[in-house]
């Protein structure tokens, strides 16, 4: 059985209903830990679902910051210093990441337990259990006038991976690294894979690669 | 064991390894598959793995498209009739979803066999067998300079979701209504559920709701 809603029975509905409901119905989400510093080094870090694709050459990634969230702190911080770092989160420490989302007046690292990890020379901090670790720096920020919503833009500078996730072609397998994904606000989930398919082409059957 | 790439490795990789290597670094994507219907009738459906939350008062997604790819086409429906479907993806059909990436001259309901399904006075198709269903109008498209991908921002008009799926505050269980996940271009994963997190506050334990 379905359950049908129209905009006005969403528009209708609690808040907390309508806000449960409408951060699920993308689907899954991905999970990274956003790891900054501010100019008088403070570390920061709170967990982010909305990074995605931008582009490969050169190698892009953006971020949407919801307006007036407890989120403001991370980007404060990426305004202020251009770096910030990405990391997945697995199994073994998803519930301190779920943490580092309250209001913290210290380090959310110190305060959770996290290990704070820093790389080479660059300036923001890394989860050092992450399995996935990306070291980004701000390229363009833009505003969406529609609500508030900011979009971070940001290069890739320096990205760490467990080998045991990385394949020939440089495709990732996530179940080997133990990624977790969520959905809505609180829920997080691992994934098991069901197939990795050939490049659809018509009058082609799809093969399992 | 980690394995290190800077900017200029990722750069000097051979483009198939860079373009699948950074498609999978920001972890697991939603998966939906957009609905279009041109002027003339012809229907069109696409798998995206780019959509997310911009609000939730009023309801608001956000869908990236890449410049200069066959998914064009369903962005060209959406710019010139304002209306389009996502819909979710489950095991039972998700090689046909990945079909529908293929370069087809006609609708790909027809080349894959996804039922095309009409709601209401709904302009745009639905797939028949998705567990979880959303009617979208164009609200605003705006193209990034940095790279010319186009986001589209659209509010949700309607919603249909399997009732297993739907808990009583509003949130969804995915792994209830077999929605499928993806990481890269083409691996494709269920959800296992972890746990539920309560919300995070200092000095307060976390529990599982």
């Amino acid at each position: 059985m379905m359950k049908h809603f129209d905009k006005a029975s969403i528009l209708e509905a609690k808040s907390f209903f309508r806000r449960d409901l409408i951060n699920s119905i993308s689907g899954y989400k991905s999970l990274n830990l956003i790891g900054t510093k501010n100019k008088i080094g403070q570390s920061n870090l709170s967990p982010f679902s909305q990074v995605f694709h931008i582009g490969a050459t050169p190698p892009l990634l953006g971020i949407l910051f919801r307006p007036h969230t407890v989120e403001r702190h991370t980007l404060q911080n990426i305004l202020e210093t251009n770096y910030f770092t990405l990391n997945h989160v697995t199994a073994d420490f998803y519930k301190q990441a779920h943490q580092t989302a309250a209001r913290y007046e210290g380090s959310e690292f110190e305060a959770t337990g996290l290990e704070e990890e820093y790389k080479l020379d660059f300036y923001a901090p890394f989860v050092e259990p992450s399995p996935l670790k990306v070291g980004c720096k701000l390229e363009e920020s833009l505003t969406l006038e529609i609500n508030g919503t900011v979009m971070v833009i940001a290069s890739v500078e320096h990205l760490w991976v467990d080998q045991k996730g990385l394949l020939p072609d440089g495709s990732l397998d996530l179940e080997a690294i133990g990624t977790v994904t969520c959905s809505g606000l609180d829920t997080y989930y691992l994934g098991k894979k069901l197939s990795r398919l050939s490049y659809p082409k018509p009058n082609k059957d799809l093969e399992e690669i």
